[in-house]
């Protein structure tokens, strides 16, 4: 249940505060050439510290691959990898060892396993999403040389929202501010919510979109494997996730059929569609057009003020948080968002393929 | 990808106008003795023609246990399973045979196998759902011996929706209506606007509500197996469904986190929350609270008047549908919401209880 | 665990006596042309009462296909099919209901489920492998457009044994003789001994050797999926199956790794060995050379003689088995082994085929 | 493919010469002690250098964990680890860069992925196997809470093998010399061939016996899920296997059903067998009788004289190694095999645990 994918797999391992976090790739295909600067990259992009708006921790995380490599390339062997954890303050979280903090999975571990590693959430800390970072800059990689591409963008926070879908924005700006929107002025209005919210020691939550581009006619499998499907289990696995919508989403039952349906018609010699409300998957597997969904995220549980909980033994008390925390996660879950997309992609790439006889699937 | 779950797992056969529909139970646990006039009764929640809001179609859905039964009670070993199909009108597919129809499987399927089925839509119809209400049957018969107990409504239909959560309805109202709506006068509104829509060949959307009640602590694995993330895949692979969110979902993201948060308190010696905003599901396992979620469905795509479209060779054409569809799925969706929350609940159930050491999780 | 397979998959259902046995194929890839008259064939060399070596129950064993097939030809969809069951003589095993039979599953399924069907031994009767040759079938048919085929054939039958390997014999003439020994005088004193043994109402075991042509270089994966665990893993859950050794096996170990080694020549432009003590698997990965594997079967536990054993209650009786039996499993698994064989090589094509980039594995 | 395992997994990862070797452990169950003392040493028993049957390499092989472990105890979450390579010789492969090593999977490697890590065997290595006995020792240490140990053997080196069964034997002397044979005078005789064999650069093999004791009755699953196919598929993946057989294995068949027939008898009010060919395991699933079986290896195929063999490119050349290397892998191959044994068992006992219900399986 720490691995994710078919053929194009992660295992997971790590807490916040052991040794590291980390992971193998299995499956990824071989001779796939290693950018260590655009994986670097794709980390940093997750990393807190970054801006006023995310948590001041810092932490330099560098991956070490500890295998699957040779000469900077893959050779199709489980690529193992680490980033060790570094700055991590153990007594920050010294109060909360015999307290539950509310809606954090303390509660839930405890009572499952009948222990835990109460540092910094264990095992249930986002520090846990590098290890996907590093595995969907991979399938990036691989994606890239398919002519797929992936881009997520910052699409509400707290009642801040962009209106109108991908289509209207130029989602080439999204890196350019540290809200990760593509829309500056809504940006700015967005961190400046932000920043009072956490002035207040308080946190707010909102959406994450994204667009999945190149993708061909055909990912997807029957009945339990729609490509939706599998792309909202992934992005339901992230941290603070509370829903997924593609296509038209909750919005697509205000539709009739009719308004709904998208038009087929010859483009130029390729069947394309008028419309694309289907969010480019229509019976479980892609049509060839964009691909687009969106992720709800909740406000960040731990809160800089006091709260009532209950500790251990039951008995009830207050807590007051410390530490260094995100006052929300929206900027840093974009890179997330797309490492998820990204493997899940390439896996259903690779099921594909599997399958594929010579002369069926002309696009792929 | 036609196999559903870990430990308890459906593989499910069939397309609408081929034999039948059936399938493969298998990791039921033995000894469960198997009601067969509740089966009944949940196949008769999803058939055809039960009322003027869905389509005429008569399907005598009686389904034939072909193993893993002996005196009335399962045996441990798999369950095969059939619907067997009558009543088809292959004819009506006639037309459609050549040409790819708005927003259904036709354009997919038949890009990534080469070829398809075109009678009824083949294995992309929505009748394959059969197969998940008799697993799903067996599944809530199972989990009715651990005291869980899982309810569906319709929730919304169109822009007429139910306001306030589940706890605002008295949900065994339910079934005492066609659209399957706890609250009477919102049924009929709804049943309403399924009319109007219908009597211009026109379809409409909506979604789905469903409470899982009982729910121990500790379902739910770390990482990739939260509970919640293994819910939304369940739903998203149900046909025509857009979307999915537990606890306060899209709208979480515009409280605080202070507001969001559910206060932990000492209930009679019982760990409990003053409120649920978590939906039952912290960290990704089940916190004792009622896990609830809901599903978005879009509009059918089958509508009785022209539309453009493509021929399998490209050429532009107008196609208009005939047969009989149902002009609204919601109020068919809710008993496959049911069974595929009840079929997850099961797999997690049963994965908890293989890790649990004595003296860990008490309450299982 | 009813389920067999990654890609290309089968699951299996039923029981002797109960309505039928039966399964799903799932990842047939589409558009191979079934060609029923083959696949009866092959359950006709299964079948029981084929020969005096045989058990004399007739059973007239007919495919019947529910879906996943349109005009002949797979679809991509998952493959229903059943085989109903007939002359059943369920009072043969009325004595044996509340009694254990000793080396039968009786007691091991009624301790692990707490109940069992004993009619004809349920799930754990070899009648179940019937569905494997099902599969087994059209993944031959597939793997012939690959240009693979699979042989097996009876090597030993008690003590009498076939002395060097398949390039000593002539295959083609394993069917000429009820045993499937393609050596006709060896063939003869292996049928004078089922008969003698069958004649004292006992049983006896021995060997089936199998080969496998025309695979590429590449199949199998590292560590945990090398291509002879696989195999060994397939034929180990054929009933009956004691032991597994492919290449040399169990003697390998008498030769000195100077003589072991399969030297590499080049043979007129393609790498080739001189020998093939390897059995065509080098790391876990086909090398291009036959692969040959031999499978060990245990005598067949019904007896018609006397045997103490205890009944359900613990209590120490005399049983005699009546029914109809099989004096030697030997020549009806044949054709298991076979499909079991098509099965996974036929699996592992296709994950091989899914990770293949352009330009790597020139043979596929 | 690079996970073994359903509940209990390990993945794994590492080449011979690169950082190191390391797994992924998820599904061990929470609140196990960690004995690294006993962790070390099932690792220094697989480790080279113990004698001189064994390579002189030296490596100090230490077990690093990485994650899911809190003041000692294993939490249920994955565990993480990794031994890091030292002591490493590249140089001893820059001869075999560019050509094929006779009987390596040098060869194929290279064809299926394109490109090879050639340092020592890359991925191939039985280097690799360091990852299991670390997941095997802790499997061992769950297993022991259970009642459940195991226990192997050399049981033949060349044509020296051991005459009887683990019966005839005191396993608790397996460790008293260098070769792991219970019999010290077979364990001389041993000894002396494989010093024999290395003194002329030549390599020898044989077979490895296992006794597993005190498992449950109830462990296997139907059809593809037996237990011995389970342990034979474990098995098989151990570099140089090449057979497995349980129970009377390959000599099974030559013994008459009544004579191979374990008869039940009440041994003070326990159902017990007063034989044991059918190596504890009846249809798949443990009888409450030990369970025994064997495992064939190959000679290992770098030997230190000239070879024929071709380059990369296919031109014929002569191959000398270097390097050192195990003229035989028998006496560390023993704590493999328990290794792989333990993780089966407990993978399958936790399985079994999933689907019991209170009141079937007593004994569990």
């Amino acid at each position: 249940m720490n691995t994710f994918g078919n053929l194009f797999r992660l295992t997971s391992f790590g807490e916040s505060h052991g040794a590291g976090i980390g992971g193998v790739i299995d499956g990824c295909p071989a001779g796939t050439e290693l950018d260590m600067a655009f994986i670097q990259q794709e980390l940093d992009r997750r990393k807190p510290g970054q801006s006023k708006l995310t948590t001041p921790r810092k932490e330099n995380d560098e991956v070490q691959f500890l295998s699957g490599v040779y000469e900077g390339k893959t050779t199709g062997t489980p690529i193992g990898f680490i980033i060790w954890n570094q700055n991590q303050h153990s007594s920050d979280y010294d109060n909360i060892k015999s307290v539950y903090r509310p809606s954090h999975a303390d509660y839930t571990y405890q009572t499952k396993y009948g222990l835990r590693d109460p540092r910094g959430g264990g095992r249930s800390s986002a520090r846990e999403t590098i290890a996907r970072c590093v595995a969907g800059a991979i399938a990036k990689l691989v994606l890239k040389q398919y002519g797929i591409t992936i881009q997520a963008y910052t699409s509400q926070v707290g009642s801040i929202r962009l209106e109108g879908d991908y289509n209207a924005y130029d989602l080439s700006l999204t890196e350019q501010n540290p809200v990760r929107c593509p829309d500056a002025s809504k940006a700015e209005e967005m961190a400046c919510l932000i920043e009072e919210v956490k002035s207040k020691g308080d946190t707010i939550g909102g959406t994450v979109s994204c667009v999945i581009q190149g993708v061909p006619v055909g990912l997807g499998e029957p009945a339990f494997g729609k490509l939706h499907a599998a792309l909202g289990h992934a992005m339901l696995t992230i941290n603070a996730a509370k829903g997924f919508e593609y296509g038209d989403g909750f919005h697509a039952g205000l539709y009739r059929g009719s308004e709904h349906n998208d038009i087929f018609f010859n483009d130029k010699g390729c069947i394309s569609t008028r419309t694309n409300h289907s969010g480019g998957i229509q019976g479980g597997i892609s049509n060839g057009q964009d691909i687009y969904f969106k992720v709800a995220f909740k406000s960040v549980a731990t809160v800089l003020m006091e709260q009532p909980t209950v500790t251990v033994e039951g008995k009830e008390t207050v807590l007051k948080a410390r530490g260094r925390h995100d006052p929300c996660v929206l900027p840093r879950a974009v890179p997330i968002v797309e490492a998820m997309a990204a493997m899940t992609i390439l896996d259903y790439y690779l099921l594909n393929r599997a399958y594929y006889l010579k002369g069926n699937s002309s696009d792929i």
